[in-house]
């Protein structure tokens, strides 16, 4: 049943921007660029850095520009910023990113929420944004929020999400990213939405970017991983919480979807214990634990042990 | 590929048992009462009540022969209690249980540390207890520990873990109830495990018992699913926590699980806005916030809701 599934997989880690972004703690430059290198030495090979929206949106990225061009950039990893309109591409651009990421909403009520931008307003938008940032060479990604469900409409029709799928991919988008925003999404759900996109785009060119807001975050990856995709989203330590229900998780954790690969013999790259050892960070920064399972486990094993004398406390000799 | 799994399952609650033994959190009787009868009222159809250990084991759990005495039973509902030995077995007939399990460790060492038993002296000794339980018209149910993993020794033998549930299904019990005692399973693994013991026992006479300590618990039962097993155990709000592991996640949440059954049409019987009012009142009890994720969207859900006007606080008018 397991044993035609992709054997090497990218996990996209989007902790710095869409984790940082839904948190109320505001982290220095420093304290990012800080997090952003220690995700880039676990071998994660894409990290979403910033977002060039206007700090009027989102006060806790108002540093996008000094965040760009503070990156200690690693060779093999990617860097990339979301950007909203040609202002951001502008932005992005100055700051030397490469990598820019373009988003909407399949529910127009969460775009007009969002983005003040229907479904179709977003895509019109996007066609001057898409050419310019292929004029001058970078790379694009798209992502599609409320596949799974809109906290304003409920369910979204697939066919709405395709749609945006397979314009942003005509604008030039190499792969786009199917978010589920709230964290609603179950298994057989998963198997129609996937299946539907699947019918019309290849596998490598769609992302699953799933929240675990009501903990189905990796059953869900595993239907994906069935259907032969290989490239998800995740935010280390599960940082940025749910903006929808406070106290509620959001991102997925990265260490949580790398710890189930690599029980599967499925090849991320990624060394989980400098994983832990970013998402400690993360907590700290943030001065909050986060919700991810697998971190939490990591580091009250590892107080257990201390308390048992066996291993050694940090600044312990 | 998910159009062929069960169209009904039923979930077990371990919650006043497994949760309360690991919480340090010492509830009186009439609290452990008021719980059983909350998770009675949501349409669970089995609960684990309590356990005849030894109060000095399990001092969280001294109160077995109160509680048993002191349900208030629902007709439909089947209360189970653990019992270790002959004593166990005796004390749970004279407080009027009709349903009990017997329990041990596949890893010798988790054996002789949990129960002061390795697998061969355990299964000797349930003889004797089985035999019993069956001359006294009682339903039998077996667990068997650390399938997906030791504690101390690591991965075990599936072949100890098959040779283990065999046994106890011929001294009499009618369901095997396989655990993930420290969550340490991922998908590949649970299809190897469960396809090994598939091949001989049939599905609907075995169950799996996932803790999420590692986020994996539903990734693997959506795989127990897919291979048809019909019976999942969980705790409600994730009650319980990991031993082994100090603010990690211990047992399956139950809300999390009847929410993916929800999701994908899999029938229950189970009201999920009763689930999380135990949830809550399971958070209440014990005095600190429960790992289960859906409790906590739930939960945050409405106080969002509350707080923009929309809802009324309990006790506004």
């Amino acid at each position: 049943m397991l044993d035609r599934i992709p054997q090497r997989v990218t996990v996209y880690e989007v902790g710095p921007r869409d984790g940082l972004q839904n948190e109320r703690a505001r982290l220095t430059t420093a304290s990012k660029l800080e997090l952003i290198a220690a995700l880039a030495d676990t071998g994660l090979t894409h990290i979403e850095a910033t977002s060039f929206v206007s700090p009027k949106w989102i006060p806790q990225l108002s540093d996008a520009d000094e965040v760009a061009k503070g990156l200690q950039r690693r060779p093999g990893v990617t860097y990339l910023a979301l950007v909203p309109n040609e202002r951001g591409l502008e932005r992005a651009r100055e700051a030397g990113m490469d990598a820019v990421a373009v988003f909407l909403s399949s529910s127009d009520t969460h775009g007009r929420k969002n983005i003040a931008k229907t479904l179709d307003e977003a895509l019109a938008s996007y066609e001057l944004v898409c050419a310019e940032g292929l004029r001058l060479g970078m790379h694009l990604r798209g992502y599609v929020s409320t596949v799974w469900g809109c906290p304003y409409e409920g369910p979204v029709p697939v066919e709405r999400s395709l749609r945006a799928a397979a314009r942003l991919l005509e604008l030039g988008c190499e792969q786009i990213s199917l978010g589920d925003t709230i964290g609603v999404g179950t298994p057989r759900q998963t198997e129609a939405i996937l299946g539907a996109m699947l019918a019309r785009i290849p596998a490598r060119q769609l992302a699953m970017h799933m929240h675990d807001t009501r903990g189905t975050a990796l059953a869900n990856v595993l239907v994906g991983l069935q259907l032969g995709l290989t490239t998800f989203d995740a935010s280390v330590g599960g940082l940025g919480g749910c903006p929808y229900a406070p106290g509620a998780a959001g991102n997925l954790a990265t260490e949580d979807l790398v710890y189930m690969f690599l029980g599967m013999g499925v090849e991320t790259g990624i060394d989980l214990v400098k994983l832990v050892a970013a998402g400690e960070l993360a907590q700290e920064l943030i001065g909050r634990k986060l919700s991810g399972k697998y971190l939490q486990a990591a580091l009250g094993e590892r107080e257990r042990l201390q308390s048992q004398g066996k291993l050694k406390k940090r600044g312990e000799t």
